[in-house]
């Protein structure tokens, strides 16, 4: 009798061409995939909840795919694909799921975290994990900004371009900046934390950049507000890096784990 | 006229086959001498306090390096020299040093962390940054353990087995257990600092193999002085792995940075 999972994944994205499979490159749902058929020789799609590009990091990616025969419990086969994966991919959590669950199109909200360094010198233990910001940055500014994320609103300003998706609409439930700590060498490390119910294409790592700008003063933090109304990529700021962007936690509505 | 440089580096020693040069392998000091290539059109030595072994991270690794033709400021030769390197390498700080100072035989102190995770789930984050510890351990013990190792000793049981040195003999100015943060996923990140007038081969990484066992409750904290007393490694613990171990710091008399 076929079986379907929910798997919550921890993945470092730095040595990865992203989560979608690629011919010749190693990437999260290829290696996901490859740890599946050694355990089970069942040659499986995994599904997850959003392609996360090349760089991005998660802390608790969702995916799901079904098997034909696996009969014992899932934790042994949590278990077993982990012994599977490199060190840098991570499955926290193996449940069965209800017939038919799919990560992507059962999703109700998710999370992101987009991690700045601003000031200091370089780290080179810090590089692949977040942006670092140089000159100077209001982080009243930025905390002035922020909240005029919030809401249902029309996001196609931060949309990437060339994406086509029916409806730019989106709303934002929260949009906060986080303040965490100061390094030995004076950086500020902060982050940047999106909860929406969607998200288009490079929303989070659009909005970062627009906020950037706002931070190093170009723009008062009103002109968040602007971008916004003008509906038009090119009003708002630049595409932040992959590499500060983590998918925190992904949202479905309850089932029994059973 | 010749000039004598005395630079200071960090790097992240995961991606590298350690310090020293090796035929079709990325090191640090390869990475260092071609970045000096290039910029002064010398082929020069750099000469570091100490090889580190594939794996170990540096914060402040001190070398340095004779230049026949540089005739500009020291700091700019260092920012040029950055523009070289990896990512994961950075020179911080680049200054003159007296004719003939030499990085390892003028070394007077070095300072080493060796990092531990102490329970808790894998992090995809920080695998090659720690060694993870599993099960019972008791931080009480190895902060027992830890002072037995300071004093002039002979440190025979902690050389690495094969190498030979003309005395085994060193003095430990502090071993110290330093509490660092407790993780969201329950796990406790410690280190364990030593600094000392010189190292033997894998001193640290043995000293840190054996409170593991002090720390897991296979012997007593007592037992740290029986194994130096042995002077024979086969009595120690096991070698702890090269990625915890961090070269935090080396002290040379000082001289005037002109």
């Amino acid at each position: 009798m076929s079986r379907t999972f929910k798997i919550t994944v921890a993945y470092d994205g730095t040595h990865f061409a992203g989560w979608q499979v690629q011919p010749e490159q190693p990437t999260i749902q290829g290696m996901l995939e490859r740890a599946i058929l050694r355990i089970t020789g069942e040659a499986v799609r995994v599904i997850g909840s959003g392609r996360t590009d090349s760089g991005v990091h998660a802390i608790a990616q969702v995916a799901n795919f079904t098997l034909a025969g696996w009969e014992h419990a899932a934790e042994r086969l949590r278990s077993a694909i982990n012994t599977q994966l490199p060190e840098t991919i991570l499955v926290h959590e193996l449940v069965d799921a209800p017939d038919g669950f799919h990560a992507i199109r059962d999703a109700v909200r998710k999370r992101y975290r987009y991690q700045l360094q601003i000031g200091g010198a370089p780290d080179v233990f810090q590089h692949p994990y977040h942006w670092r910001l140089k000159g100077e940055m209001s982080l009243e500014r930025i905390q002035e900004a922020v909240r005029l994320f919030v809401g249902e609103q029309d996001f196609a300003s931060f949309q990437a371009a060339g994406s086509e998706r029916q409806s730019t609409v989106r709303e934002i439930f929260a949009c906060e900046l986080c303040q965490q700590s100061k390094s030995e060498f004076g950086a500020i490390h902060v982050a940047i934390e999106v909860e929406a119910n969607g998200f288009l294409y490079n929303m989070v790592r659009n909005i970062v950049g627009t906020l950037a700008e706002v931070g190093r003063g170009k723009h008062p933090p009103s002109w968040v507000s602007e971008v916004i109304a003008a509906k038009n990529r090119d009003v708002a700021g630049p595409t932040a890096p992959a590499h500060g962007l983590y998918l925190l936690r992904v949202d479905y509505p309850a089932f029994a784990d059973s």
